[in-house]
């Protein structure tokens, strides 16, 4: 990657807020930096690629579900004029690293954190309601005793602490009449994702596969649903990740920030 | 096209079955021809394409739903070992040079027509099962004034003799245990077909999208569902039916025999 233009990131003294296991990660993107452990979870390419698909309006409110360490937040921050954005998550330690990221970034105006169960319907029901939300679920099943329920990576990834029903009818309940909503997921998912998001009436409007490359078959699904939509589910051109010759795509690179 | 190589194909004096108004058409595979209307709704790529993705094993028994001229059935039988295949279409006109087709290929041990409304509970009930089915189902819905009822293509395009959701509940019932059901339809529709599936308990197990070229979205969609399936949805490599260059790719060349 090639050095990113800072544009006045950082509030002075930023260091005090970083704790000896973590480190503070640029997301290369108008200087903004985020704090992640550095044995732990980490944000990857399903979370930049969510948040490059989605489409917020000015002055839109934005919900972030499963939000983690709010890398997603913190790019929509940097990309949309949203009015705020409010990431939501389970794990305590996770919302106490996005909150000192805000601080970091000075983002206390735009962007927020709330540590919460999103199966809690009645919590759910009391947060303002928005016109976008993303998420990007854990998206394996819990199916397997070996998983530690205890492991923050496999919260993230497995469904531990939601199932992908419960993150639909959180969406269902947070989203204004109308409003969208934006998932990454795995494309071997999309029965359930379709039928899920149907079941609550959250219509599937839009899909986006993302390639490896043209040869390949897709591994991430990006969606697009609407609250009480109606029925035409739009297919965009493919997202390929690496041409014929194994470098990045033009497309990737222009998401990633690098051109 | 290349001249396809004839195999000892159509019987003596063949030409006393074919009409006025129709053409006898070459499949381009072992000499099969099948008899068309000049002027009526012909077979196209989405046939070809689905002949070409369902799978079958050597003396299994085939049924192909919303059979048309009988297209599906006569190059299964080109390509296959199946024992048997039957259409089944509700159209009697259609179902009579489906079945004139069978006498000019002389394929009466191998491929029948069934004139009969796949709505028709008890009928369905009555057939022998299959371990395969495959369907290219008309993939418009039914919801505009401006068609006549009494159009052939319109018939074999929009919903008016059956609904998708009857297409499945006749696959449902004419499926063997644990039998594969192929479809080829419309990306659009992705959602209703999977939610359908599933509704029946033919679960989506394989999924090949088709795009015109690799910088558009796909614009055909080839289904595999097995009866009483687990869930678990493979996708597959795209299809791509043109090159960079604008010329049809190597793929579709095999496809079509042309290589």
């Amino acid at each position: 990657m090639k050095a990113a233009k800072r544009a006045v990131p950082m509030i002075e003294n930023y260091n005090k807020y970083i704790m000896e296991d973590e480190n503070l990660d640029d997301l290369q993107l108008k200087g903004i930096h985020i704090i992640q452990k550095k044995d732990g979870f980490k944000f990857g390419v399903d979370a930049v690629l969510l948040a490059n698909f989605t489409k917020i309006k000015r002055g839109m409110k934005v919900i972030d579900l499963c939000s983690g360490t709010g890398v997603i937040p913190f790019i929509l921050a940097g990309k949309s004029e949203a009015s705020n954005i409010v990431g939501i998550e389970i794990q305590d330690e996770m919302v106490d690293m996005a909150l000192r990221s805000v601080k970091i970034n000075d983002m206390k105006h735009k962007v927020n954190f709330i540590s919460a169960d999103l199966k809690d319907i009645k919590l759910m029901k009391s947060i303002e309601k928005a016109e976008v939300i993303t998420v990007n679920p854990p998206y394996k099943l819990y199916n397997s005793g070996i998983l530690n329920p205890k492991d923050k990576t496999a919260i993230a990834r497995h469904e531990i602490c939601c199932t992908l029903e419960d993150v639909i009818i959180a969406s269902r309940i947070l989203l204004k009449d109308n409003g969208r909503l934006f998932m990454v997921h795995r494309p071997e998912r999309l029965a359930d994702i379709l039928c899920l998001m149907r079941k609550h009436k959250i219509e599937p409007k839009n899909i986006r596969m993302v390639h490896p490359n043209t040869k390949k078959a897709p591994n991430i699904v990006l969606i697009e649903a609407q609250r009480d939509g109606g029925a035409f589910l739009k297919w965009e051109p493919p997202l390929y990740v690496y041409n014929d010759n194994g470098d990045y795509t033009e497309e990737i690179d222009r998401i990633y920030g690098r051109i």
